[in-house]
């Protein structure tokens, strides 16, 4: 069984988001802890401002939680998932690179709370991000090229996220389970069309999680995937809906949550920073501030890279689901 | 602290390696599972080729283990790691991928422990693997350029390997700790010459797996490290000279064990491969027969990638370490 249930509960005692100037200027602009405007961060190249976003967000995170962590799990959507590395060639802590592509900020959630609920170590970091000029340039053309998006494509968030794990602190805010995801093929080759290959596998996973859990979806104050757009969202609707789910009014899209549709980005947000940035601002702050209780934090990735698609391969999804509640003891 | 202790000591109940012509014909050749000779493995490309290495590995670990895994740890090289994705499509269990270069064979198996001894699952599979043909292509040149090979560089090994790992079943060899590795970069700049760039990173590792157990090289019937090569061996024993250790006559890099002198691979085998296929080989063979009791199995990788080379950057390196050893309770 691939649904997880943490004894130790670890708790989230730190978080940070970092976030563009696109970012700062949508509905969600006021939750993030630092807007950065100039895209290079002061760096030469966006490469390495991608890993800047990364650094600030990783040293924000263990600043806010005022505790050193024993390891950071962290990756991204550059080959090699070098802005990860890199940032943890300045930070200097062990470090896990995990890939899940956009679902990578659960992932490394996931991944990071088992860590400290097997009591291997009491503090870790989960942390992910991404750069829309990084990314255009590696999975479709540089920035100078002029491409046309079409109107299934999605913006990528230039932006990070780090969380802070730990057995220790005060916090009532636990990371207390969640499911891990399958890679999923429904046979979609449009690479600007993410949301549609991502759904089906965001339906498995929230699907066997419901069933494992014994849960639905009413019994959470708000399910979230990561960036799935106004595609994938209604695709993932109707997709549960066959399997017996009514994701009713409590769903919500990081991707659609994140541009006001004045800012033209088509179908939404999109990226690993997209789900790391609106977890580590809008979500954590709301239970912060006591409106959230228990929820469901589901990042969706879809797992191509360019060569697979040249060489005429479908984009295979998946999705990986954190459990984030309040608890009492 | 990043040096972990296992509390359940996860079991290792299945193995398994699948290694190409060049490998077969070395001196571990008669350690493999399976060897296939044809480098593209009946499929059209190397990398359809890579991607049927590591469903073979990860099927035959499996079978050879007769439990059905919760969750499956891998990785590679390629980008976006779309051989452990696109195989993990074919295979349909949960998964979880993982990025540490070619330390990612020790990296896997860390973290699938890590999800054993928390009790979370009962079984998880930890998988990497390579291909010298796709690994050519990607970070240097397309074999088709018949590029001249300067001496300090390695072969890549083509071949996968996994590992299974339970809570559950009769296995007297278990995983009972490691150390997690942090990013460390001594400035190389050559990618021709890895040994050197992930040699500090090795040092770091397992002086601070030494001193946290409070162990010496002489407490392991073997020491391994992944593909530092020649140069990488050399450098690493003067490292460590340094800080007070002596490596002595029980050390060992697989990359200079998968090869013989006259197969011309300059400083040795690397890659994820490399270990992978020596770990599910020869060295649990060796525990198989009751000629080692406990070990550290430790890979390591460089975080390079070519945009960051390009960009002018150095080579970072990490390394993890497993303890594997035999248990008796």
């Amino acid at each position: 069984m691939s649904t997880i249930i943490f004894k130790r509960k670890p708790r989230i005692i730190g978080w940070y988001s970092v976030a563009g100037k696109k970012e700062s200027e949508g509905p969600l602009g006021e939750t993030f802890s630092r807007v950065v405007k100039d895209e290079y961060f002061g760096e030469k190249t966006h490469e390495g401002a991608e890993r800047k976003f990364f650094i600030t967000a990783i040293q924000g995170a263990i600043q806010s939680a005022g505790v050193q962590p024993d390891i950071v799990f962290a990756g991204d959507l550059l080959n090699q998932i070098v802005s990860s590395s890199f940032a943890m060639r300045e930070i200097g802590l062990p470090y896990v690179g995990v890939y899940g592509a956009c679902s990578t900020m659960a992932l490394s959630l996931l991944v990071a709370a088992t860590f400290v609920d097997a009591g291997v170590v009491h503090t870790t970091v989960a942390a992910a991000g991404s750069h829309f000029a990084t990314a255009e340039r590696q999975y479709r053309t540089p920035l100078e090229f002029g491409n046309q998006r079409p109107p299934t494509s999605q913006w990528t968030v230039t932006g990070a996220g780090a969380t802070v794990l730990s057995d220790r602190g005060k916090s009532k805010i636990a990371v207390t389970g969640g499911t891990i995801g399958r890679v999923v093929d429904f046979g979609v080759k449009d690479v600007n069309n993410m949301g549609a290959a991502m759904a089906p596998a965001a339906a498995d996973t929230l699907a066997r999680h419901f069933e494992n859990t014994k849960t639905k979806p009413s019994d959470y104050d708000a399910i979230f995937s990561g960036d799935l757009g106004q595609i994938g969202e209604e695709a993932l609707r109707d997709l549960l809906k066959e399997k017996g789910y009514d994701l009713g009014e409590n769903y919500y899209d990081c991707g659609k949550l994140i541009y006001a549709e004045q800012q033209k980005v088509d179908m939404g947000g999109s990226g690993c920073g997209c789900s790391a940035v609106t977890l580590n601002g809008f979500i954590l702050n709301k239970f912060q501030k006591g409106e959230y209780h228990k929820i469901i934090f589901m990042a969706t990735g879809a797992l191509l890279s360019p060569t697979t698609t040249f060489q005429g391969e479908t984009t295979p999804g998946i999705a990986n689901a954190v459990v984030i509640e309040e608890v009492t003891e």
